[in-house]
């Protein structure tokens, strides 16, 4: 009998590789960035970047806040990195002490600043709004930039709002705005328009270079069709306790769940204190392993903190100290997200900001 | 005109100081124990729990995982930290390393396991079950151990699971079932039976020892009363850019929110990768200021990994580099966690995890 107490979690980089190589063949060409913000998905930015860097041949990656950015300019001193929060009183030491990091620029008021800051020879790059209401220079905006400004960026770039759904006018209405922003007032610049899912609407949303983050890390980046990424996450965590539990017997916080009949009861190591989402609150599973076959046991009664209790009636063969998984191949995060009402970009990235894990990386 | 990039997440020890001053009143002169697990949900144990020990105290302590405790030990030497998931084999080393942790013993084989340890002389703890369903010996598990084994344990405790609705039958049931057992079985063991809700009820629910947790970090432990923790927690984030939004225009992904007229849109620099539910969607609010009064920008559109954008229609005078507030005195974490459509525990463990914030610790 095996007692152990810690979940765990394990992130292979040799997929995350694989999917930015998979990228490379959808580029078609372009290049490919790494979108390593928010510690790459909560994965390790200071794991993935560098391994991405020196396997993969990547040289241009993206964060969000010039800190991040910090933390991995000293590992990888040939790339360039992408701010695309920009820069601001905040950040500007920042881009001070690390002439790779490059501010995207989002709005007159930050170009101004940055203008401002005494870095002229320092590279910015330039968003431009097309669609999605969100950071970046509206049209009245860029037209009021000089000819000389505007040659300045380095690289102009926008985002789209709904590439996951193939066919969505917007994607349409956004190139357009996008390519006649280009042609009039940038036409030499560098261009950037999509993030993974842009990248797989193919032709002309390809641009000089995309963008992907999910991709990268399993996620699908076209809903619409079969993952064509490997999954990069496995979660596991002991079963810890096990026990009868008789009919009528209420099961966790709030009783929310009543035992139907007698049956039997796990306790798993992990809880909403580890990222998993208390929203799987009986409606969650996780999944025990027979000759390599999953066998699934229902997440019964609230997600606590730091437990799970599930339903092992079924499985009178399951003891304490097996292991329990949670996201696998046979179900990646995509599935847990679905299940958890979110998409798998914010179950990721919360999940992987947790510091009890037992971490590991394959390489 | 002020441009900044980052968030910022402020701490006050001094209000989770008070907070634990609050429940020694509460206790009525049982032991207050500090639950510091979950990296002090969230808020940073290794600041958390040394301030409650130096100026508050505070002797005790609760960890969920023996690494977390194995932080905390060596700033504490003289504070006992008992660890409520127990003893593993991946654990084990922790224990060895820090005699002032203290496992809780959660099933026989996780006893067994210890007992096998070596570690003769070390405390232990033993946790009953008594009507939760989680973690802890059953009864005929209870009855099965030899009387010298009861005598071993430095600590009795359970756990309720209904604490916070004041008259839940399954209260009364629990703590029969814990005076039974202690009475029994464990007449001159140290007890515990509440965490922070459970101490409101007062009475034999306090027993010798309380363990609160949330609301040290101001969560009302007695949510059919009005709230008498002091909120410890601001949240504030830099408004990035402000633009027109014109009517018929949509915001953010898939295209969730369209502009019924003609207003004005703000984006703010914060997003689900800090730990901002995405559940907020079209749903949550930030404030903006003015002469110290709080002014309500409602959430529109998808909240994104790194932004959120606010409508701003009703307000001219809000520009670029003003702060937007997400939490505070006047919005408290129970109130933003109702909008999420979950518990501030969950939240506040999440926000804190975020290693981006700006963040600040007031002593």
């Amino acid at each position: 009998m095996n007692v152990w107490t810690q979940p765990i979690l394990e992130i292979s980089l040799k997929n995350i590789l694989s999917n930015f190589r998979k990228m490379q063949k959808i580029a078609k060409g372009a290049e490919v960035a790494a979108v390593v913000k928010d510690d790459a998905y909560g994965l390790g930015a200071a794991e993935v970047a560098p391994y991405l860097h020196q396997k993969g041949g990547c040289r241009t990656f993206f964060v969000a806040h010039a800190a991040e950015g910090a933390a991995l300019a000293p590992l990888m001193p040939e790339a360039e990195i992408f701010v695309l929060q920009g820069v601001g009183a905040d950040s500007l030491p920042w881009f001070k002490e690390y002439p790779t990091l490059i501010p995207v620029i989002n709005s007159p008021q930050m170009w101004s600043f940055w203008q401002k800051s005494g870095l002229k020879k320092h590279k910015a790059a330039l968003q431009v709004e097309t669609g999605l209401n969100r950071l970046g220079f509206r049209l009245n905006e860029v037209v009021a930039l000089s000819a000389k400004e505007r040659e300045s960026f380095c690289l102009l770039m926008s985002h789209l709002a709904c590439a996951d759904e193939k066919g969505h006018f917007l994607n349409t209405q956004q190139l357009e705005n996008f390519l006649a922003l280009k042609k009039q007032y940038f036409p030499k610049t560098k261009t950037s328009l999509s993030a993974s899912d842009g990248a797989f609407l193919g032709g002309d949303f390809l641009q000089n270079l995309i963008r992907p983050g999910a991709a990268l890390y399993g996620i699908n980046p076209a809903p619409y069709q079969k993952n064509q990424m490997k999954n990069v996450l496995c979660l596991k965590a002991p079963l810890l306790q096990v026990a009868d539990l008789k009919k009528g017997e209420y099961v966790g916080y709030g009783a929310t769940y009543q035992a139907p009949k007698n049956g039997r009861l796990g306790i798993v190591s992990i809880g909403y204190g580890d990222g998993l989402p208390r929203a799987l609150s009986n409606k969650g599973k996780v999944f025990f392993l027979k000759n390599g076959k999953p066998r699934v046991a229902p997440i019964i009664g609230r997600v606590c903190m730091d437990n799970i209790m599930v339903d092992l009636s079924a499985f009178k063969d399951i003891e304490v100290g097996e292991t329990a998984y949670l996201i696998a191949d046979f179900y990646p995060l995509d599935d847990m997200a679905l299940a958890a009402d979110t998409i798998a970009y914010e179950l990721v990235s919360r999940l992987g900001k947790n510091r009890r894990f037992n971490r590991k990386y394959i390489r």
